[in-house]
């Protein structure tokens, strides 16, 4: 009964940062992969109102959405403790996890730009800005957003340290430079380093391939 | 420094959520009237990034975003819990708060439309659609969100409960009846009497103008 299961798909960074929490906590968990164009009966009867993934599976009872299903593992196994003790602390960290979440149509018009145009460039601009408010305000001088280690923060944005770099080549501009994002683009060097993550990520060719995929029909559907 | 102040706006359901909050918990507190329309030099200093009601300064620091604001509050007053105690039972509550959140663009559309037609028809079923979801998933056979006693599902989703109605009456289209949706309209009522709500809700006439007012301003913009 205390079995955990992790229904995930395996591109997905909602679902690696669930992934990256129970390893960092130590939780044992069996990885169930969806295919999310063929939907699984399991899938649906677990998440009825979304329908998507991660699902997280404790004790039989399922949890849908990757922000609360974070919650949840912190609560439910303290070791490794991923939001700081302090409630105003607590209260910011989650501040920057909704930020990110806020900025998703900004990356999404980003992931199906071109390079070069009046629009390409607005919306390089634009998430461009938003990582910015993201590395001055959210990361400052820290090395991870939970200061000398990772906390949720830094796992709900772990998609920039690997995903970014594939959009980056889809769209052909590069934003999180040494020279744009200094405090970023450490980030991502640190972030991407550590075993815990380093281990659990997905093929870069595969992902490639998958993202040009995804923008392709994406793009023909515009 | 113990000192508790609130920035909002009056209509605001964001802020009524914190309002009802701080005096579940018998928190005393400054509140402060904002004029969204001509922002104070204060407001852009505690919350740059969005530049929204409500603020929480407590101790001196500023914290916006309501969903995140209830969260410290629950975390730092412990009396009267707005969270259910187990983790699996908070991260329910979390759901369904969030997905009053996730739905904000169908209720909008609902804001603005207007009774028959094509347009207007789809607007109100699918917000009809999500309330039943409500109702049926979230609900259920419960007096409220949190059982027996208010929590903070109750709170968030506590727009329904008088704002609602005006939107309705602008709209022309009643959702929330005895005979469609039985348990929500119950609630609404239980709502609507708890003495914490009812001493703490704007005056629905200047609500009504208000809320006639941005939706003439939608129309005539859209």
């Amino acid at each position: 009964m205390e079995e955990v299961k992790l229904q995930g798909f395996w591109p997905s960074n909602y679902c690696h940062a669930v992934i990256w929490a129970l390893k960092l906590k130590g939780v044992d968990f069996d990885y169930i992969e969806e295919d999310i164009y063929n939907k699984s009966q399991l899938l649906l009867e677990y998440n009825p109102i979304y329908k998507k993934v991660p699902v997280l599976v404790h004790q039989g009872r399922p949890l849908a959405e990757s922000p609360i299903i974070l919650e949840y593992i912190d609560e439910t196994w303290p070791q490794y403790p991923l939001l700081p003790t302090h409630a105003h602390d607590r209260a910011l960290a989650r501040f920057w996890i909704d930020f990110g979440a806020q900025k998703v149509p900004t990356f999404g018009s980003f992931f199906a730009s071109t390079a070069g145009g009046e629009e390409g460039e607005k919306a390089a601009k634009e998430a461009l800005e938003v990582l910015k408010i993201l590395e001055e305000r959210g990361l400052g001088n820290n090395k991870f957003f939970g200061g000398e280690t990772l906390n949720m923060v830094d796992l709900v944005h772990g998609w920039l340290a690997y995903i970014m770099e594939c959009i980056e080549e889809l769209v052909g501009v590069k934003l999180i430079q040494p020279t744009t994002l200094p405090r970023l683009y450490a980030w991502v060097q640190n972030f991407k380093q550590l075993p815990v993550i380093k281990e659990n990520l997905p093929d870069r060719q595969r992902l490639l391939a998958h993202l040009k995929n995804v923008r392709d029909r994406m793009l023909a559907n515009a």
